[in-house]
């Protein structure tokens, strides 16, 4: 099946293909397919944001296209920076400076208040308007200094419960094993087939 | 009555000596009486940071202590910047920053949801430990560039609700009739003799 994922990040292109890969889904790109439109990502909610990236790539395409808004929800931060993470240190979409800032604004955060989970919205949306969204976490702690090199985002200071090593310390499929991507994509991944199945009437 | 202040924002303590300026209180700051110690504001609410800087400055000082913990709730962020408002784009402390970051990090936010509320946890403190604190808000909306040049702080994008003006285009008298600190600091002023005053046994 041919699917365009509706994203511009090719971090999260090399991830959902390897998350998908033991599925029957070919990946196209908006590349691929053509599309240059750019989608404002104002929804209030991971879902929001999935939800409005994939119809506009669905509309635009003609084909199924799938989506994820993810981010980071940390307890002390009242669940932000969510939505707004990849905006956190402002417009620049700065990896490096999201990751300095959540640090600095977390400086007086006791260790028994750092939690925190990555949280993944999975979408999928037909042309014909059939639409299906997904999340999932991976829950955890914040630490105080980056560690790791794999990954990207907040990976360097996240750990997974349970885990010893930052998700920027995991090989990419051990990640993939534990994430909130990973686990949202999966349990996308069989609903898609459905999706693009004849509705029964 | 005299009372130790517990802050070392210039603008909070002009504030507060207008704001309880018909009281019968004498307010001194903490170096009038020789407290260097810095408190670390690491409380999760306005409250337990307001109780934090009164009790060390009550301690510190042998007098009564009052103190303020404010920020800014913005509901597209949570609440937040809340607790963390003057820490908000790193520990420089940095007024301009800080406004510029929440502007950047709400660019996408539409109209129907900016709102937010500026919000004090007043408190006061004995040097035997009785206590008392109270809150007080400003509800309002964010504007989307800064306008006016009284206040500090987010003043110059807080827009009071039924005003048309923001809190930087108000004479300090006019802010302190509708603001958090102002009604915070007016709840706790009959307070403050109360405490003083011999328990009754």
């Amino acid at each position: 099946m041919r699917v365009v994922l509706a994203t511009r990040n090719q971090h999260k292109v090399d991830e959902l293909r390897r998350i998908l890969a033991t599925y029957d889904v070919e990946l196209l790109s908006l590349d691929d397919v053509g599309v240059t439109d750019e989608v404002v990502e104002s929804g209030a909610t991971f879902a929001d944001n999935a939800l409005l990236k994939a119809r506009a790539a669905a509309a635009a395409s003609g084909l199924v296209a799938i989506a994820d808004d993810s981010g980071l929800a940390i307890d002390a931060l009242n669940g932000m920076p969510g939505v707004l993470s990849v905006y956190w240190a402002g417009r620049a979409r700065d990896d490096a400076a999201n990751l300095r800032l959540v640090l600095e604004q977390m400086e007086d955060v006791p260790d028994e208040r750092r939690g925190a989970a990555f949280v993944c919205a999975a979408a999928a949306v037909t042309p014909d308007g059939r639409e299906v969204v997904l999340e999932g976490r991976c829950e955890g702690t914040l630490i105080r200094a980056p560690r790791g090199e794999q990954g990207f985002g907040y990976d360097p200071i996240f750990v997974p419960t349970g885990e010893g090593r930052t998700t920027a310390e995991m090989a990419p499929e051990e990640k993939d094993a534990i994430s909130h991507r990973g686990k949202a994509f999966r349990a996308l991944a069989p609903k898609l087939a459905e999706l693009v199945r004849p509705r029964s009437s």
